[in-house]
């Protein structure tokens, strides 16, 4: 059975969202301009303009959107062992698709420009927000299952959080592919230390 | 005896470098343009130009300005105990002085430009590297002394900087202070798993 689309390929905002990340790809955030995500959209500035007044608040639709991708990306992970999901869930934060580090960097730039620009803090402080509740979720379920030490929960997933988004700075900064599997390594002895403490050598508590 | 000023304050660089901080505080890098450092320098834009062609010339030099701030201020860290030394660096590392953040937001508004600017990126580079050199040199040293357990220094000085960069990023981005003071604990954590792994539980000192 061949699996549908994503979603429909005539929807105009999808359309526009696809347009938006390759402009972004192509351009970067500060060179990108609704000419550009319009030439993209192969139609008229006018056609985008019909769906969003300013290049901010599409950008601002824009953060929903590779919100909602990370979300279905998310609902890939079909295990429900706490373990397994916790090392998923940091893998698919820590890992980027060769594609994408021209979107790393485009979201950096955007990120950088929050203090500025409601819109855009509101959808980052959202996007992170679900991010710790899932990384919660999971620590949660994984202490009642008495596989994970019982740990406070809200801090860890802000730890994981910290060192996602500095893998993901250092990726942008140093252009160096190697920083987002460090953080991954960090993480991983992160979440060894604080929530599997009798794994570590010889112990027993 | 009292201390001699930092650097003679005739200095008309260490001047505009003063300027620069001020004007950036104010305006943010996307805002920035020499007429606004000028105007905190109290000179003519004539007479910023003459020591630095572009806005970007000066703000390359002021990347390495604030390194050497940096510097100074690791400088003060006079204890050679590998365990005293690690702390405070990570101290120095994730403060945030009240009127310091708008450098911060600032600096993430440089670092996102990285891609774009190779000067910038050059300076980035340069920073962590230094950065990076003492986490290592007193990380080394805690292990020839046997306080420290024999790890891979490289990486555990990326990972600290992981840690650190995460925090500064989400300080930034969220708006949230309590950021650095949690990449604080998450760092301290990580040193404790990784370092001290012994220390856990029964310790004795």
């Amino acid at each position: 059975m061949a699996d549908p689309p994503e979603r429909s390929v005539s929807d105009p905002d999808e359309e526009i969202m696809r347009a938006t990340y390759r402009a972004l790809q192509e351009h970067g955030y500060a060179d990108l301009t609704i000419k550009r995500i319009a030439e993209e959209y192969g139609k008229s500035t006018a056609a985008v303009h019909y769906h969003y007044d300013t290049k901010d608040d599409l950008l601002a639709t824009f953060l929903d959107y590779i919100l909602d991708r990370f979300v279905d990306t998310i609902h890939e992970v079909e295990t429900t062992d706490p373990e397994q999901r916790l090392e998923l869930l940091l893998d698919k934060l820590l890992t980027e698709p060769e594609d994408h580090h021209d979107l790393l960097i485009a979201v950096l730039e955007m990120r950088s420009q929050a203090p500025y620009k409601e819109a855009f803090a509101d959808r980052f402080q959202q996007n992170d927000e679900y991010v710790r509740y899932m990384l919660r979720t999971v620590i949660d379920h994984g202490i009642s299952e008495g596989i994970f030490t019982d740990v406070d929960s809200t801090h860890v997933a802000r730890a994981l959080m910290t060192i996602v988004d500095g893998g993901r700075t250092r990726a942008v900064v140093l252009d160096d592919a190697d920083t987002l599997a460090t953080a991954r390594r960090t993480a991983n002895e992160y979440v060894n230390a604080v929530l599997r403490p009798d794994t570590d050598g010889d112990r027993e508590k």
